[in-house]
């Protein structure tokens, strides 16, 4: 029996869109004499839907939609992912479901079990678990059909504190019971650098432990925040990967079952390393963040430092050079290094650029606020100033030019409070906000892997916010590679203070830091939306008290 | 018997505040010769502690805190709220508990059954549901322990979409098999203007359907958004309710079983009116956010117009008039009764004024900008380099002075996108950003009921930006009455828009209104904190896709 995984990039909402993309898979499945192809969660409405899925309006269209790509299933069976609402009188009132259509019809369902809420999940806020476990029977097979986090029954935790079974059930434990020759897991599930071998060996000992074939079929592409990497797998009933779908690409694939029941060779070769990964992630996040906003082109400001030269790098990938421009905002503080090597910068990829020096309305607030100001010493007031007056420009030229404002902070600075909230800190998106300053220069190695782009000068200068006279970030900060260690043991891994060690960490320098993370939550929740590529990023999967003391 | 109920405002993480709050309670209680006192839902940690439960250092400070409170529970029981461990390997880390503390031990715990997940609540994100249902023996009483949401089992939502029944248990029904004599039920339930006599009625009913009394201990006071109302009510046997403590004040007061048993009289007098509460709400909401901060003073800017006139009087109620200080920042477009108006109602309230002219800062980035723009037409690009000025002065105040900016959107303008992102949207707190601009004009009202703090100028003149010549709302809008009608069927009700119905409401004008608040879902997203006090706020109770197409 021939079968095809669809591993395709959805537009929340967009249900013509999501339509068109499902039913023109289909007839490619059929091209390929596919007996079965396979969509991922909630394809339909494209994931995640979010508060959407409170909508009554919202859930009939995703059921209407269902019912037109039913209509298209005709010699070729179908599995989608959609809401369907629960009928009991008591529960949440939707399941998140795998619809199995044929002949116009929906021929069998499975809802989900295991409701992932923690971190950037929060299924259990729309969706009923269903304890309810069927085996499919088709066409002489037996499928074990369940839906991402069903087989996550056991997983380990970047947070030691987290328990490794999250839930009191294991959906393949029951329908084990019912003898399935193999699994196919729909899912939609984000990528994050730290869990792609934790990924790969939750799926391989699923299918090793139930000792049948598993067949994954991830969604692809970024939605706001979250960037889902595809790489859907192939997995014998010995747990070893026989074929993997390319990370963050649309593909569509054809298969056998009878090739994977007789041990289809395993994989060969390596796949990507983990910069390259979190590489592809960002521009695929900045790719979809536009496309899906229905906006083509970008700003941003180009300070001569490391941060906003990766983003542009970033966005000129994702975007064509054509649809970037950068303005440089030099100031009284600003080295002359600073502009020349934005320009050289600029210049390599053959972006425009134009040059605004922000003295003439840093003069002009100053004397305005001469008189409420006498008497009192300059301060981090006027650094902020600086920093909003670029904002503004930048923000000016976005509002009057239809771009996007990318912003160019990095995770270290956001963690610590180092930025201007509506100055550095502004955007519609933030590029680089979940990595480390430290993996920066990891991100700019590769980039600059075969050439040149980005100058050494921008690479081996020390990072400075250049709002004062000889001003560095080691001035106020630690050195980055003592910070970022503190920062990850704090915050992907939630490590009691006592227990972050490391080369140069001490006791005094981690309470320090945590002050520091825990005083500017403040200024993170009205950061733009970051791109996602750790376990644990600032924005939605990482909500903290604004006014509590710890 | 004699028990207290304690009413109280905890500080989120600040054990060593809380503790000292219960225990002097404690010792109050004694001294009315109380047997026992009930503190609120999570009292330890204060509510609600949110992803500070993920870190295990949290945890183990309120197991400490509770026995540092059990150890000062001498001839007095006391009844706290704190999480505790889920020692079976399967399931969340956690149980959100009601402990029962005598002689310096644990006597007794009652694990929340029913977990709220739903708008600004995620309990689900933390803590396992607990099954089992265990009546309290207490001196030949038999008490049904419960928390929260454990008896809002059945309850109406603004949704309709919703389920009556969210839960597939009655935690109720299962304890009403152990006989039970009382119902206490302690809480952490915020207030929202439209669920005041939802509340009332799902306390009545249980009470009344088990025949037996009920005693609620409700959190009071604010964290960032939350407002938590406090009016704990003791209800008899017959669902009478019997004693409300005071709405948004913290106080203890002490009861005898035996009264309420003999039917202690009903409550008589109505209690305050919703305009009156949602008043209340917010001073509570601004004095909690600024005292938990640590922080005195606030600076907003007074546009002359309703909604910073508002704001005004309300931080005024809040943090006293010398901690409160405004800037008047007159523009080539502002009327002259803009300044006028403003200045009347600084000088009536008795705050700090300072008028400053945006005019240079303008004409800079005008001429900054003009090389760029050259050939283009004046457009919202100008309006909001205006309102960015603004904020830039209002934010060099707040950065030199120690203050933090009080937003003045409000929740019409909010949800059509009718702002400046890092502009007049700018703020520490919104103050009354979940509040409709027809119900501004009911504040404004109530506010002046007994003499005229916000001039008449005010309040009659028309709605306008003053953002380019003779600008009005109404020119983008449409006028409040109908706008805030379409707005609370789609974001409150959320009903279809086909459904959306009214007095001057067409299809047309419903349609372009919801275009509006979905569009401008990426400004909300970098708003500041709202105080909530409706059904559906905007903030963390309400979170959307930002790049979907719906």
């Amino acid at each position: 029996m021939r079968f095809s995984v669809a591993q395709l990039n959805y537009h929340i909402g967009n249900f013509e869109a999501n339509k068109e993309k499902i039913i023109s898979a289909i007839k490619k499945a059929k091209e390929e004499n596919s007996d079965l192809i396979i969509f991922s969660e909630l394809s339909v409405p494209g994931y995640p839907p979010l508060d959407l899925l409170d909508r009554y309006d919202f859930v009939e269209k995703c059921s209407r939609t269902v019912e037109e790509i039913a209509r298209e299933c005709r010699e070729i069976t179908a599995i989608v992912g959609a809401p369907t609402i629960n009928t009991n009188p008591e529960g949440k009132k939707l399941f998140n479901s795998a619809l199995v259509l044929s002949e116009g019809k929906i021929l069998f369902s499975a809802n989900k079990a295991l409701l992932p809420t923690y971190d950037i999940f929060d299924e259990y806020r729309y969706f009923q678990p269903d304890r309810k476990f069927m085996v499919f029977p088709y066409r002489g097979f037996r499928i074990a059909l369940t839906i991402c986090e069903d087989i996550w029954d056991e997983q380990p935790f970047d947070n030691e504190f987290e328990k490794k079974r999250l839930y009191t059930v294991s959906p393949m434990d029951e329908l084990a019971k019912q003898d399935p020759d193999i699994i196919i897991n729909i899912s939609a599930s984000p990528f994050s650098y730290t869990k792609i071998d934790v990924k790969t060996s939750v799926f391989r000992n699923k299918a090793a432990k139930h000792g049948i074939p598993l067949i994954s079929s991830n969604q692809t592409g970024a939605n706001a925040e979250l960037i889902f990497d595809g790489a859907s797998m192939i997995i014998n009933g010995k747990g070893e990967i026989c074929y993997r779908l390319p990370f963050f690409e649309e593909e569509l694939r054809t298969f056998t079952f009878e090739d994977i029941f007789s041990g289809m060779p395993p994989e060969t070769g390596m796949f990507s390393n983990t910069v390259e990964l979190i590489h592809k992630a960002l521009v695929t996040g900045i790719r979809d963040y536009f496309n899906k906003s229905g906006i083509k082109k970008a700003v941003l400001g180009l300070s001569g430092g490391i941060d906003s030269a990766i983003v542009l790098c970033l966005a000129v990938e994702a975007l064509g050079n054509e649809n970037v421009r950068t303005l440089l905002m030099p100031s009284r503080y600003s080295s002359e290094h600073s502009v020349s090597d934005a320009v050289a910068l600029a210049d390599k990829l053959n972006v425009r650029y134009d040059i605004i020096s922000i003295e003439k309305p840093f003069k002009a607030f100053e004397e305005d606020l001469a008189p409420l100001f006498a008497g009192k010493k300059q301060d981090v007031t006027e650094e902020n100033i600086q920093a909003r007056i670029r904002a503004v420009l930048l923000m000016a030229v976005a509002n009057k030019t239809g771009c996007i404002l990318l912003n160019t902070s990095n995770k270290s600075e956001a963690a610590v409070g180092y930025g201007t909230l509506y100055g550095d800190m502004a955007g519609g998106l933030s590029v680089i906000g979940d990595v480390y300053k430290t993996d920066i220069y990891r991100l700019v190695n590769h980039i600059n892997r075969n050439e040149e782009i980005i100058p050494q000068n921008i690479i081996s200068k020390l990072p400075s916010a250049e709002l004062r006279p000889d001003q560095f970030d080691t001035d106020s900060l630690p050195e980055y590679r003592i910070l970022d260690s503190i920062l990850y043991q704090y915050i992907e891994q939630q490590k009691p203070p006592e227990r972050i060690t490391g080369e140069g960490i001490t006791r005094e320098i981690t309470e320090r830091v945590i002050r520091l993370i825990n005083y500017n939550e403040y200024k993170r929740y009205q950061a733009p939306p970051i791109l996602r590529i750790s376990s644990k990023s600032f924005g939605q999967g990482r909500i903290m008290p604004l006014v509590s003391k710890y």
